[in-house]
Parts: structure tokens; sequence; C-alpha cells
């Protein structure tokens, strides 16, 4: 299992995070006491360098590297290793004074002054030339050192650039893609409102006061802005790879965020790290519990493999509405979810506070008052701790779930692009996340695919929503059930192809009416507050006799599946509403209306007993209690319950507990904001 | 009756819709399979070229019409007549990239781009001849072709431009208007905050970061906009008659929109149409019953005619937040209730759905799934039969009102662009609704008319918050009341002349002070949630002893009126809110607060008894039905249930079934949403 | 007490408003009627000119003042006296068209068209010149006349400009206040993200596409522009006294204006004004009750001298979103509460109301109606006639205040500016009148003074959300308390420097740990509608046994201090929220989270008892009934009722009525909004 090791020369959870000494240079007695600190609060790793452009080249051509050799090998003196970063995602004054063409165009087309971070345009030769230059000059002078054990390359990717470089960069991407106008006109079906285009210049970015009703020419963009970002990714890594090609890069996401499509990022990085900043405490805590988990699991989904967790605050953020503390407990609980989901790593941003500006009250390990006599010290020192007792029995084992759940960017682009049955909120997202969530209630892995993705390993498969089925797609769907596989859809699937073209000939389209055996003729929506009822069949085990819908209802023929559930209200009622086709060697089903969580427990539950789907530990679970699974020479399990109260899990049997090495049977009290790891037997 | 006869090559009732061929021209098996389903829909009638100037001119000066008379040819083989449409409702891309200046600017002053549709400026000299042009060929080509049987102007115009031309031709507009700016001066009371214009080239349309705040220059601004658009359209009306003046023209309204005063377009179409998205089965659903039919009797208020649906949606919309589906029985009860209200045509948007872009999704009698065996298709296909049934006892007739309710585009800019009493909120158009909505729920007929329209016919007058009183408009209301008309007015009128100067010497101003015997102190604004109370004297009969107020409440004095009502509350209770006033040989109400909607009802139920006025049909209408009247030889009476359920009405006598020619006595049963045509015997 | 006479010519309470003859210049009817009302409504003082320079200077260069002498002489002639504005508020439109650099530039950082008022550039030396040339003007014509007793220098001071003349002129204001970019530098934290500034060019104002994290930036930037509004105004008053150095000066302020800092214009002016406009009768009355008077109180405290009440309206202004009349007695009551809180005028916003544009909706003395049988003229007349009635009495008393309550602009900007515990609301605003609205309901007179004021003579002072600490400021708080003075202090205090640097070491930061005898660990944020409890010891007399919190909670550790009350819940229960430390001579107390109203009004219940602080009125005063105090040779005390029913005082000896001479003991009865004015005996 090489694979795994995502840091060769230090090859060991780490445990620390972004440290800004740039920030605190004409203070030496800081930087001492950093040091001092960092070897009481069990860090063993920081990121350096992120935003220190102005530092490392504090005029144009005039490069400062002195400083930074001191501070790596102090650190590397003292134990602590360093990920270096590229400087890219804050480029400093002087430059975007000088040089206006590095700075955005925003979506009123106009650009942006100097200020802020991560708005630098992505196309501009002038802003790729300095960093390339600055890249490989950094990596000349680090990329050997024992101390320097993986690239950070940037920071968090994102945003769009609406600059002439960039739309001329978009029309050569568009030449590439289509070939011909003719060809383009017509994925774009612009025929209609008389938008064909004649000139491959007639052709601008969709912005506010120009077109935004052409979707083609939307989702197209936004591929390209992916594109363009990986493309701007991948200069640095040449850049760093060409001085050693051996030191690992990763770049740090943010999840599901909206404008970068992150499963592209895969084969350009060699480790996928991301940022974490979950509400806890919010008003829906234990739904933010499995949110967070989601998150874990699609970041992991992007290479199926360990990964770092990059950042988290160790207190609280500084930019939520409003910024509640972590409870005692928490910050631990949330240290090890991560691990739980695959994560090597719990890196915080950031070390120290800045004195000044926008992340001054931003939660740190170190706060402005400077000593370690603080609760938010002391649950760090103590996640160091659990970290080093846990490597042993961890550090080699990963995460290999049987269900997958369908995630898939270009196809939320299209649906929420698209005015249709319900502009109010389609709700793409928070609906993967709910499926997801009724698995993570019962404890059962889960990981992400987008439509490249690979079915063929699973059991299970699902695709909420999935409106937009890419080209091949379909066909892909149809061989996993023939040859076996179990396939739940939902409401809102198969309508539109790649460039958002309706499917003709009825829906879900693209030969999939066969493999679910049924014709969703229209679609209502439910205003807010207004509900319709699932009927449930005696076919169907484990399932109540009723739930909830609301927001979507199809109103779906019968052309083959078998109807599990009907409507139980409004014109619509008697007619399906849960189907199921048994299709080659496999099952295909239909849910025809959003349902409330319950359905989506009882469902899934139903299904994973009779799939034979391994839950991390086989048991009643309380509300707010899971369990996840690492699997490897000895399978790891973490209970972990989110409520603030205690829990008790009864064990199914035996287990060992990885910490103290005991063994623990029968019913296993759990503190509130806690984890316990527990080793198979 | 000649006048009446809308389409004179094809007179009768037209079924059918927007057509969008040049969409499909690669797929001669659906233009194919298009032709066999209008047929078995019982579709007459199409709307033609609506956006489709990039096929029939792909290059500048390169016309292509040969795919449009095939289709204009085909459809007339099988017995279906084309409206056919100037296209200029959507600009081609090639021509808005080549002259920018066709292209609007925005509020922002930031010339829009290419894109959209409906955006073009309507002062560019470089569009006027374009569609001069393309108008003229089309004519030349189309106007004496047997199936053709009207002109559809453009589509929806609406939306105004702030380009430099725009802004010189208002300033044109204004020296003609005012001759000198003295005159401008005083009449936008231009010496407040030193505002005095000393040069004509100083005047600039009214911009968020320019002068808002006199509102002289902002409605004289709205009118140019209203004068402007229509000054553009009368270029393509010129354009098109100057073929064939024999052909009629069209253009497609859409009731309350805010930006056009749409009673100037009167004079120059021959034809008034519209386009009907009510959003059945929200919220208020039979407010939304009441508020379809007052936009119904709006535009056929327009001229005093029959008129057109030209567009309504067969099934949903799709840019509602939430798109609910017509319930079965609804599509049926809601163009029969256009009929009602005088439509000659049930037309819809559109035939087929677009496979791409932003209206893919919108309804359409044929969906992307292709085939016939739809609800939807079956409910159109009811509707064309129905049409063809009721013709001959239908198609002669007229609606004919003896009420009338004043409502005035100008009226509506200057009260709700002043600030005043009640920023947030006058409501004028939903207080117009409301008065009209008491005469819909005891089917009692009613006109809208403006300030330049003719009171002489009616006999009971309504004008409610008339905040405005243009120049004249006030001794025609006297002369109204003085000739034994009846009058009622509400709080909030006669309060500022054409350019919005305050009548000085009391309010209501203009003399009707005497007509109302009342004067106006002051307006007391209440929060929402806040109540007063009309407490009633006996002496007006129906009414109930109290009713609730709201939102605005006036403090009148008597001065020669009698007080029917008082309030009840607060530091004004026992002063009059419900006064009557003798004068000539009428009467004149003041209502002097905002009152609930019982109130309306019963006080212009015993008004209606009192003045003799008819309903449809004069029995007990239960909640959510109501009756429209067209007479002619026959009079019709068109009965509605707008419940979702079964419901009964009494017939006051025997009457005759339009469709079936049984008679029907005593109880007439109307199952939810559905209309029954009766004639009197 | 000199001093106090602030309209040296006509030494007396002045009763008036602005008046705008230039107006109705073609009406002389009208202007001579003003003459006849004004003096029936026992008016003797009017505000000329404030938008009066299209009048005045109707083309370049050509000045117009007869219009004006004549009004001047006529008003003279009535005994009706003038404070004349310079008509620098409103920029005529001929100069604004002609002279664009004297337009704004908005944070869009385009240039504002010409309109609207207000908006002129405080740097462009072309207005510069044109402003100083009409103030010498008027000055050189006006300054000498006898019936001209004061200036108004232009109007309602506010805005800011971000054109290019004032980024320069910003730019040199750093540069004298920081002498090198290196301070600049470090104040501003700019190695963070790369800011670094390397040429004083690289600087500019904050804007939203712009630089908006650095803080201190944004902070600075708003000092600039209360410096370039003050440098704007100085110009202005040196045009006039050079004239006349005896007429005295005033600018109408208003309030807590978020965008500038009043404080900074106490030396500058002769006399402060300001104009209030409470939102009487809306849902929280006594609130607004309190907050009216929190503003009077703070715009006394910026010269700490009587002052005048400039704008009021007379009965509803026109721009809320619900604009109530005002209750009879409450036009009364409001102007006397004024004249309580140290006020010389009753003056009006407006004394005709205009005939068209924005303002014609807005209360005015005299309605469009034009007569003077009106509540509202009955109700002004009235207050005309109390006014002379309590001249003798009242006229050279003055308000006293043993309290003070510092509020700070710069803490303002710098607390709502940075993104931290609360992003969802700190609300200072509302806490510091939360704490004033304790020492109001009690009857206490209270100062506001910011951190550059003198705290010497107070025996209490309020230091509510002092998140910043102004550099010296902590030294001159550590010295009250250390000599015997009693200081109350909140949560979120002593985080920060003068330019938004944290402090290091703990905080309350700058020393003041010591003298609060506490550390502040860490704040916690609470959710809306979640609260905690202040659970109250023995020890502390006069409170409840518990209190409710919310929004903000610090976890404070005790450094020598003593806890009074500990938290109720969560998972700092039992930790201190009110502490007190004893202090050289003094006390200092620290409130730890943000509590309901009986806190504050129990504790500082206990603290006026225990200090032997003055109240007004030493008895029980009903809810929504206050007591104010102005002291003199006998001292005054107004007693107001806000509630719209009677209420009961009882007085707790015998005192005089000041209007009616007669001797009130006992029961003193005050019917809804009404205010009686008491001598001591």
């Amino acid at each position: 299992m090489e694979r795994q090791i995502l840091t060769p020369k230090f090859p060991h959870f780490l445990h620390g995070g972004d440290y800004n000494p740039d920030q605190w240079l004409d203070r030496p007695d800081i930087l001492e006491k950093d040091i001092e600190l960092m070897k009481k609060a069990h860090v063993n790793c920081v990121s350096l360098g992120i935003f220190a452009w102005a530092k490392l080249e504090p005029q144009e051509g005039v490069y400062c590297f002195d400083w930074l050799e001191t501070i790596i090998n102090n650190l590397y003196e003292n134990g602590i290793y360093t990920i270096l970063a590229t400087p890219s995602g804050a480029k400093p004054l002087w430059m975007s004074e000088k040089y206006p063409e590095i700075r955005r165009v925003s979506k009123t087309l106009h650009r942006d002054l100097s200020g802020q971070r991560h708005n630098h345009c992505y196309t501009s030769p002038v802003y790729r030339e300095k960093v390339r230059e600055m890249d490989t000059r950094l990596a000349q002078h680090f990329a050997g050192h024992p101390g320097v054990i993986m690239w950070h390359i940037s920071n968090e990717f994102g945003g769009t650039c609406y600059c002439p470089l960039c739309q001329e960069a978009f029309r050569n991407w568009l030449r590439e893609k289509y070939g011909t106008l003719e060809n383009l006109n017509h994925a774009w079906w612009t025929n209609f409102w008389s938008h064909t285009y004649t000139d491959w210049e007639q052709i601008h970015a969709p912005v506010p006061n120009g077109e935004t009703e052409v979707h083609g020419l939307t989702i197209d963009w936004k591929r390209f802005t992916t594109y363009q970002t990986l493309d701007f990714m991948s200069e640095e890594i040449r850049a760093v790879k060409a001085v050693n090609p051996d030191l690992p890069v990763t770049a740090n996401l943010m999840s599901f965020y909206e404008e970068i499509d992150y499963f592209k990022f895969g084969p350009k990085l060699d480790v996928i790290s991301w940022d974490a900043y979950p509400a806890w405490h919010n008003l829906e805590p234990l739904k933010e519990a499995a949110r967070t988990a989601s998150c874990h699991d699609l970041m992991r989904s992007i290479k199926h493999e360990p990964w770092l967790l990059m950042e988290s605050t160790p207190s609280v953020t500084n930019w939520a509405p409003v910024c509640k503390l972590k409870r005692p407990g928490m910050h631990e609980l949330a240290s090890l979810q991560a691990i739980a989901h695959g994560s090597q790593s719990v890196q915080y941003f950031q070390w120290r506070k800045s004195r000044g500006s926008s992340e001054k009250l931003h939660g740190a390990v170190v706060d402005h008052y400077g000593g370690s006599d603080t609760r938010v010290f002391r649950e760090v020192t103590h996640v160091g701790e659990r970290l080093e007792t846990l490597e042993k029995a961890v550090y080699h084992t990963e995460v290999k779930p049987e269900v997958a759940i369908v995630f898939d960017w270009e196809n939320r682009w299209a649906m929420e692009g698209s005015r249709g049955p319900r502009n109010g909120g389609l709700k793409y997202e928070q609906t993967v996340q709910a499926h997801h969530r009724a698995f993570w209630k019962q404890g059962v892995p889960v990981d992400f695919v987008d439509m490249d993705g690979d079915l063929s390993g699973y059991k299970l498969v699902i695709t909420p929503m999935l409106y937009m089925y890419r080209n091949g797609f379909a066909k892909k769907l149809r061989a996993f059930v023939e040859n076996g596989g179990t396939l739940v859809s939902t409401y809102w699937s198969g309508i539109a192809d790649d460039t958002d073209l309706c499917f003709l000939g009825g829906w879900p389209g693209d030969g999939m009416m066969e493999v679910f055996g049924i014709w969703n003729e229209e679609i209502d929506a439910l205003h807010e507050g207004e509900t319709n009822r699932m009927d449930v069949r005696e076919s169907m085990e484990g399932l109540r006799s009723s739930y909830t819908l609301s927001e979507l209802c199809e109103c779906i023929h019968l052309r083959g599946a078998e109807a599990l559930a009907v409507y139980g209200q409004d014109f619509y009622a008697g007619s399906p509403v849960l189907t199921k086709n048994h299709f080659g060697a496999g099952d295909a089903y239909y849910v025809a209306a959003r349902a409330e969580d319950a359905f989506q427990e009882d469902f899934y539950a139903s299904l994973v007993k009779e799939l034979g789907i391994r839950r991390a530990l086989d048991t009643v679970l309380p509300e707010g209690v899971t369990a996840s699974l690492r699997v490897g020479e000895t399978d790891v399990v973490f209970v972990q319950n989110y409520n603030g109260e205690e829990k008790t899990v009864r064990l199914p049997y035996a287990m060992t507990d990885a910490e103290t090495g005991e063994t623990v049977q029968g019913d296993l009290v759990l503190p509130g904001y806690s984890a316990h790891i527990l080793l198979e037997k």
C-alpha cells in the first residue's frame, strides 16, 4: 500500500498548520516562542509562505529567501517539517499596481483594483511568467531541503476572470471543442431568440448585462473556468517538478465549492487536501456533522486515496454571522472525524493570530494573549497526543466504501442555471447531502463519483437529481445495472445532455426509460410548506406506511417497473412515486418526489440489509452518533458522538480500544462531543 | 357589428399559438409531425417568425424567406392560418455586434452587450432602418398570402433605453411639450434644491446616480418612454400597411405592465392582444382568478372591443419561483375565462418546446416527449373542440359594462414615485384590483378607463387612489356627477396635477372638494398589522355595522357631505370615513381609508342594487364562483368555478346550455375547475 | 453664564424653522400670507437660503441678493429674525454641469451626474473657490444686518467622495500622519496577504472592488473623510468670519450619523445644532423616546453647552416606510423634550410645504391647504406660546450631568469594520443607547464623551463595548479610577489600538487587565434567540437573582477582581460575568456579556444610589415617564409622559409649575403625551 504514503519524507500523521512568520520578522522573541509552543503542542508540520510574496520578492526581481531558510532550518532542527507554498494566491501590491493585466475583471466588466487575494487573472502571460520565475527559484532553493516534505500550490483556487485575455482563451477553447460554429450553434440551440453566432468573435462570456439565457454558453464558460484554473495550476506544478519531480504536490480545495469542478484536479495532484470550516453548534448541529462528513468523503473521492486536512480552525472562525466557540471536546471530535474519513493530518489555520487586518480575530492555536494556558491550546495539544498514539493502528488503513453517490459539478451547473420547475430552489447539493446523510446515520461508508467515475466496484449507486446525462453516462449506468448493480435514481433526472439540450422521446432520456421501466410525463412543484404523501405498498419491507413529500413531485407512468409506493394526494394520487425495475442482472429504483429524511433512512437501511453492505458497527446508533470505518490489516472503527450529552452504544462484539489497548464490550459510553477509536479484534 | 371581426380573412375563434419551426428546419420529420398534431388538437392559427430574424436575414442584406413560405403554405393547405410577426423583438446577433448603437444603455449608463431580447434602442436610426427594410420585405412577400390573417408587430414592447440618442430625443420631446425652460422649471418645481435648468442640454434622464428627486422629470421620462415606444411601433405599422393597408395589426401587451401606458396604444392598433400567465394554484387562488379577470378587462378596455389572447401556457411556466402544474380542468376554465371577458382566441406559447436555452422547460402543447398521449395535449384538444362548438352562439357577442373603474398609468407613476405617507407600499394596482374584485364576485361586468377616457356611458364610476388629477379630468368627473352619475372615490385622491405639483387650497383638489363635500386635512399611515375600524351608521343599507381599516386613514372634514360611517378608534375616532354628497343630479361618495374586502363587496352590492346595474346572473354566487356576460342577439353567461371542488349555483330562470343545447334550470352543478356557458332563453 | 447665550443679537428661545421663499417669488400673495401666519404661530426666527444658490447666482458670476434682502427686511420688520445659510449644501445645476469635478465620485468609482444634493466633492478647488466667493459676498451683504443672528453653514454635512482629488488629498494626509511607508505598513499590518505598500501612489481608498480587508486603511479613510469635511467647513467659516467675526456660526448635524465624527466639529463651531426626526409612534415608542433623548444628549455633549434644535417636523416626515401622524400632544412633548435636554430653540423643517419635487409631502407648519385652521398649525402655535412663557425660568439654565457614557466614532468604525465574533451585528450604537436608556428611565442626566474627552468631572463613567483604546485613553481611564472614579465597562473592550492592531498579552489590553482585575480569554457568540443566564451573588444589593444574557458572552478569569455574578449555563457556567475591582481610590466593574435591559436598570440604579448621583426627581417613575433636569439659579424639572394614556407621578416635595406659577405637590397627573415643567421651590 505504498501509494497511501502521502509524505514519504515524513510518513506520519501531520499535526500543525499555516504558519506566517513573515508577519513577525521584527519580533525574534515571538519567533523563538513559536518553536517552544509548537513542541509543547505536539506540532510536527507547518505550511509556510502562503501569503509571503511581498517578503520573498519585496521589489521586482529582488528575491529574499534568507529569512525563510532560517525559519525552515529552525523548524527542522526542532523536528517540525514544512509544507512549502508557492505564493501565487496573493500577488504583491507592487506587482498588481505595475501590471494591471494581472488583476481580474469582474462580471461587471470592470477591472478590480489592487487588494484582497485569490484574484489574479489565470490567463495573464505576465502573471504566469512571474509565478513561474518565483516557483522555479523557490524550488531551486528549497525542494531539496530535508525538512520540506510537500508543495502547497497557491491557495484555495477559485473565482473567475472576465478580462479580454480570458475571453480570447475561452473562444479558443470553444474552437477546439466544437470545430465549427454550426456545431456550436446547434449545441447551444442559438436559433432561439436569433442568437445564432456568425463569427467566433461574437462570443462573450455570460455576464448580467450580456447573454445569460443561452445555457450551453453558461455551462461551457464554467467548464472553461475549471480548465483555465487547472492550466494555471499545471504550469506551477511543472515549474516545481522540473527541479525535483519527487516532492509531492497538493492544492487545498474547498469541498462543494460551486465554481470549480474538483474532480478534474485528481489527475494533476499527488495529494488532495482541503480546508474544513464546519459551522459546529449551529442551529442544526447534527446535520452539520453529517454535512462535514460528506465534505470529507467528497474530497477523498477525488482520488479515492488518503488525503490531508490542510486547514481547520482550532477555535472559531471570524467570518460567520455568529462565530460560536467550539464546546469542550468538539475540537478533538472534529479532528478525529477527518481521520475517520481518511485524512492523514490535522492542520490548522493558523498557528498564531495576526495582529491586524481581516483575519486577526480568526481562531488560531496561539492567541494574541501569547500563553499556552488557554483552553484552545490545551485541546490542540490533546489532539497532537492522540494522533501520536493512534498512528500505529490507523496510519496504514483507508476508507473503502461499497456505496457510491453520483455528484457531478457539470450537472450542478446545468440544473441550477436552467429556468425550470422550481426557480426558488432545486437544492441539488442539499439533496445529495440528504442521501449521503441516510448512510452516515447508519455508519455506512460512502464514496462520491462524478459521471467520469468508475461505478464497477460498488454494490449500490445513487444518482440523486441527475438532470444532465453527460455523453456516455447513461450507457455506463445501464451496464452497471445489467451487470447486477443496484441503482437508485430520483425525480428530475435524465432531462438534458452535455450542452443542456433536452432529450427527445421521453424522460429519463438517453435510453434510461427502459432501465427504470418508467416514463416521466410532467413534474409538479409545491409551494413552501405544501406537502403530498407517499403511500407504501406492503411489498417493501422496512418502510413505514407513508412519508411526507414536498417541493417536487413527478407524474410518472409504469413502463415495465413495479410500483412500490404511490402518491396519497392531489390529482395524481394513486399514481406511482417509488418504482423498482429488474433490468439485466440488477435492479433500478426510481424515486419520483422529494421525500423526508425518514424515507431515505428506511429505504437505504432496507437496501443495505438486502445487499449485504457492510456497516462500520452493526448495532443501533442513537441519534447524533455514528461510526466510520478505515480498513487495513486490522479494521478501525471510529465511534463519534455529536451530541452535547453522553450517549451509549451497544457493541455487537468485543473490540480493542485503539488508544488504551483495552478490550471494550457491551455498552460503550460516549461523553458529549467525543470520539472512541476501536479496533476489530 | 362588423367592427368586431378582428380577422376578416378567417372570421372564427382562433386556437393555436406561437410556432417556431425555425428551430427545427433540420428536422423535417418533426415539422411534418407538427401539422399532424395541430390538426389533432383543433389548432387553426399559429403565430410565426417572432424570433426568426437570424433565419430570415442570416447575413446582413441576405434575405431567406423560402423556408417561411414553405411553412405558411403547408399550414394553409392544412387549414391553419398564420399571424405573421415582424421579428424586431429579437435583433440578430450579427447586427448587435456590428452596430453597438442598437443595443440599449441601462440605468447605470453602461451599454448592454449582445444577448437576451426585447432590448433594442427604440431611437436608433440604424435599427429603425433595418426594421423598416425587413418589415417592408416581409410585407411584400407575405401580406397578400391568403393564409396570413394579421400582423403581430414585434413582441411584448417594453423597457427603457438611456443612450445618448434617447436622451436627445427626450430633450426634443420636452422642448415640444414645454416651449420654454421657464415653463419646465415651474412644472417640475426645480427651484427646490437649486435644480433650476438653464440650458436644455442640462437635462438628463433620471438614473440612480443622477437626478431622482425631481418627480416631474421622472414622470415625463416615463411618458416619453411610452411615446418613443409608440413611435417605433408606428414606423413598423407604416411599413407593413404601406404594402397592404387592409391586413390588421396587433401587438401583444402585458396587462398591468408598469413601464408602458397601454391606453396610448389603442388608436395605433387594429386589434389588442395580450399574453396572460396567471399563477394558477398559488397561495391565493381565488384572488388570482379575479386578478386575471381584471387583466382581461383592462386589455379589452384599451379599445373597448373584442381582443385576442395571444399567449398563454398550456401547462406550466418556467420562470415562477414555484411552477405548479395546472390541475385537471384548469386549462379549459382559464381559456374560457378569456372568452368570457371578450377574447376571440385562445393561443399558446408555444406549440412545441424548444430543445435548449432559456425557454426549453416552459410549458407547450407538444412536449419533448413528442406524443399526443399527454394530459396537456388532451386538454388543449378539448379547448379546441369547445371553441368550435361555442363559436356560433358566442363569436358575435361582446362585453358591455355599466361600471367603470379609473386606472391610469400616469397616476400610477406619479403616486409610486412620490415620497409620501407610506413608502413601504401604497399598493395602487392592488387597490384597483381589490375594487374590481368586489364586482367580479357578484358577476358584474366592469370596464377600465384612464383619465382620457369617456365616462358618459356608465352608471357608476370608481376612482380608487386617484392621486393625480390630470388637466381637465376633475371637470370631467364633475360633469359626470352633475349629469346624474354615481362616483366613488377613495383616500389619496386629488393631491397633485399633471407634473406632480400639489393642489393648493385643500384636497381633493382642482374643485373636487365641492363635488365630494369634504376636506381632507391629513393622512395617517398605519404599521403592518395595525388596524382601525369603520363604524357604519344605520342610514347605509346592506352594510355590516363595522369593517376593519388598515394602512392609510385620512382625517377628513364634512363640507356639505353626509357621513355614512365614522372611524371607531384612535384620535380621529368619530370623524367621518365614508361620506356621500349629492351634487347636481348625481352622488359622490368618498372612502377615506383602506377597507377590508368585505366593505367593498357590501358597499358595491348595495350600489349595484340601488342603481339597477345588471349582473350576469342574478343569484347567490358561492365563494370562488363567478359569472361573466357577453351580450348580443342572445346574451351569453359564462358560469365559472375556480374552486377545486364542486359547487352549486341556483339559476334564477331556465337557460340553454350553449354547448349541448339542453335547457338547464334550478341547480347548476359545477365540477371543480369548470366553466358552463349558458344562453338566455 | 454669558457663554450660554447662543444668539447675542436675539437672546431668546427661538421658534420657527427653514423658510424657502425662493420657491414662491412669483407668488407675492403667499409671501405676504407667510408673515401673517408666522406672527400668528409665534414664530420669531427662520433659516433662510439653504437651497437658494440657483436664485442667488442664477448664472455664473451674476449675483442676485435683492429678493433675499427684501425677505429679511420684511421678516425683521415683523419681529422675525434670520439664521442665514451658506448655500453650499446644494450646488446649482449650471455649476455641476459646467464643472464636473465638483460632483462626487462614488464607491463604484463612477462620477455622479448632476442631481440631488449634499453631494459635492469636498476637495474640489473649483467648488471651494465658488463657495468662498458666494459666502464672502453673502457676508458682505448680510452679516451686519440687525435681523441676521447666526450663520447656518451649508446643510447636513456628510458623505464621501472617491475622486482622484480626494484620493490625492488622502495620500497627503497619510504622509503627514505616518511619515514613512514603513510606519504605515506596520500600523496597517500589511504584511498580511502581501499587501505591503512600496510607494505612496499605491494607496487607494477602500472600495468594494478594491481593498476592503486592511482595516487600518478603512479606519484612516473614515478619519480622513471627517478631516476633509471639517477642512471644507472651516474654509466657509473663515470666509464669513473674515467679514464679521462676531456673528456666530452653526452647522446642523445628525446625531449618531455613521460617517462623520461630530466630536471633531466642537472646536470649529460656535453653536451646535441638529436635525431631529424621531419615528414617534413606531412599534417601540418608549424606546424611541429614550433614543431621541440620547441623540439630544450626544449633540449637547459635543460642546457641553446649550444647543439648537435646528430642524424637526411639525407633523410627519415623508421618507419613513410608514409615516404616522403625531398624536395630539406629541408635538409639544417632543419640542419640550429638546428644551429639557438643553436646546434653546424649536425649529422646523419647513415653514411651508413645497409644491413639487421630493419634499412636497413632508410635514410643514403651513400645508398646501394654506389656512391656519389645521391641527398642526394649532399645535405649533401652542409650542410658540409655551416657549414664550417658559423663557424667563428656563433660558438661563443648563444641563450638567454627573454620569458620562463613552461613545467614540473611531471605535465604532473599528469595531463594525472588523470581521469578528458576530458579523451578523455587534450593535455598538444600540448598546450605547441601551446603557443610556437605563439612566433616562430613572431621570438621571447623562453626558457622552469620546476618547478625547475629559472624564475628570464625573462620578460615574461607562465605556460600553470599547473595542478600540485610542492611544492614551487607557491611561486616562486608569487615572480616573485611581482618583476615586467609578468605571463600568463591558465585553468586547480593549481589543485593539488606534490602527486596529490587537493588543498582545491579554485583554482588556493596554494595561487595563490590572484596572479591572480580570483576563478575557475568549468570547462566545450566541445565535438569535439563544440565551444564557447571569446568576447574581448576594453581595450586590438591588439586583434580582438572575438576568438573561444574549448575543455575546466572554469567558473571563479573575485576576484580582471579585465576581459579583456568574454564568448560569453552558460550558462556562459558574465562571464570572460581572466583576468588581477596587483600584486606587475607585472601582472598576466589568460586565462580560450582553444583558437584558432590566440588568442595566437595576445595576445602574444601585450605583446611582451608592454614588449619590442626582436624579431629576427622586421618586418612582412609571414606565414611559421620565424627568430631565436643567440647573441654574433655580433648577427646572421637565416631567414627560411618553405614553398615550394618563400617568401619575408622586412628587417628593412641593414644587412650582413653571407655566402657571402655581404650587404643585402630591400626585402630579400627566395626560397622555404631555410635559410638565416644574421649578424647585
